[in-house]
């Protein structure tokens, strides 16, 4: 063991907006949502999720997606993906000024069948026209493959399940295939010899961690997979959100505790930590609650470096 | 990086009884000290602190310390370190049938100022008779040294003055010394570079991880740790305690968290995880609150491996 984590810069895709809000149960207004996506820009964040064109009925938090879309005052060089789960969400998100999607799938039959009635080969092939044609009209996509460590249903997963979808979704052209443990059961030897079987098939540089901390693991799981070379972390503001669908799923990793990690090593984000913990706080106590993250529970940071 | 954790165990030592409850302001009854080490014992925990010989003056809820240790049904093959500040208190400890003691220093000489109103020399002078009269009394002796990544009184603390105090602690007998990052502000490639330095000077039978969460590192730091050889990990049932003197201190790393950690590398640690899982949720029902650690809010865990 050599202990050396290089100091390549780490990007994080913030997915609070998204990923976070769709399971409040209270509507939020897309005015807050609009203000949280751009404050959490203005953190520094290259990659803020914004919303999700699922339909209304599924998700009715997000009923407003072409609305905090269009919305939001873009800042030059941030991404904005948003969550498309078919041809006509596709349709609405490109209408809606959409430039980067991302389409989702899991890595478990019993899942991909409880969440949209489907095989994983059969969500597989409703996935591919949608990512054909995003691309065919110039957008960038993004792939989420769900319960890569587990499944709340069948439990174990098979990693080469698991890297078969990652290939398939590269060689539909997918720029980032995020690899989320959905119900954040792994621990950092299965996470990391998960990343490292997946990046033996598409490259370190393809790949993305989606860790929950619903078990306490995802930052432990991230380190042992940026000593892998992974080199993209997707986060949640306060630790917003967590799986609606998932029993027990509940704990995004925290931006705020991702970025006080990475940071500690020496690892560059272009993230203002302070300003992120102000925002973390803010929206927390706009849902009415106290942020989920360790950073906005701390009274007064002690800098010890 | 070879990303291989060897498959050696790892030993815990359970600090609830001690470090946990110590800051509980509401008094907390003998029995139920009792029957919460006695029940960590039953878990399988190979050492599990028992209680803290310091002045009732200072903290009152460890008045009842020889009452605890006298009223314990000791396992064979578990030891009960209690905490001893000084002559007076090993002489107590003794009396009450104490077989392993435990005292402490921090790194930081602000820390120990306004902790004992001694430098960090000081500090060390008055523990040395104390170990000395221990050791000769045919008692083993482990130390802990506080504030080795920080200290909220003067930030920094250099790895330098760390290594000095394990060395000097060492030579004086000690079987175990214990690095604690007692206000939790350390991070994985700081912990572990603290971790080979001191195994440089001792060797890494000798040291253990006191990590608290209260950043949401402390797990993410053992992990590195472990890379490095580290063998023995403290942790507190159900996230109990925190350090009563540093502002902001608070979260030590719930034992649930870390056997589940360590489990999922394969690595074993002799404790029923079920059974820390249930120990945990009925001392937090006895102190009326929910567990700080994640598995104990979990309602269903998935097996997926």
């Amino acid at each position: 063991m050599t202990g050396a984590t290089t100091t390549a810069a780490v990007r994080i895709v913030e997915v609070g907006p998204r990923d976070g809000l769709q399971n409040e149960k209270q509507p939020v207004p897309a005015a807050t949502k609009i203000e949280l996506i751009e404050r959490l820009a203005a953190c520094g964040l290259p990659v803020v999720e914004a919303t999700s064109f699922v339909s209304p009925k599924w998700v009715p938090q997000m009923a407003d997606a072409a609305e905090v879309l269009a919305g939001l005052r873009r800042r030059a060089g941030v991404a904005y993906p948003v969550l498309v789960p078919n041809l006509q969400g596709l349709e609405r998100a490109r209408a809606a000024g959409a430039e980067v999607i991302a389409v989702f799938i899991a890595a478990s039959d019993a899942f991909n069948r409880r969440n949209i009635n489907a095989t994983t080969d059969e969500a597989l092939q409703r996935l591919t026209p949608v990512v054909a044609e995003a691309i065919r009209a110039g957008l960038k996509v993004r792939a989420y493959v769900s319960t890569v460590l587990g499944c709340p249903y069948q439990g174990a997963v098979a990693p080469a399940e698991v890297v078969r979808l990652v290939r398939a979704l590269a060689d539909l052209g997918c720029y980032e295939i995020s690899l989320g443990d959905t119900i954040g059961v792994g621990t950092p030897g299965r996470a990391r010899a998960l990343f490292r079987a997946c990046a033996d098939a598409v490259g370190t540089a393809r790949l993305a961690l989606h860790f929950h901390d619903t078990y306490g693991q995802a930052l432990a799981n991230v380190y042992a997979c940026l000593e892998e070379g992974a080199r993209v972390v997707d986060a949640s503001v306060a630790g917003l959100g967590g799986c609606p669908y998932a029993q027990g799923a509940s704990g995004n990793l925290a931006t705020e505790d991702l970025v006080y990690m990475l940071h500690g090593l020496g690892i560059d984000t272009g993230v203002d930590l302070d300003r992120l913990v102000e925002t973390g706080r803010w929206i927390s106590a706009v849902l009415g609650r106290a942020p989920a993250s360790r950073l906005g529970r701390i009274e007064r940071r002690v800098t010890c470096v």
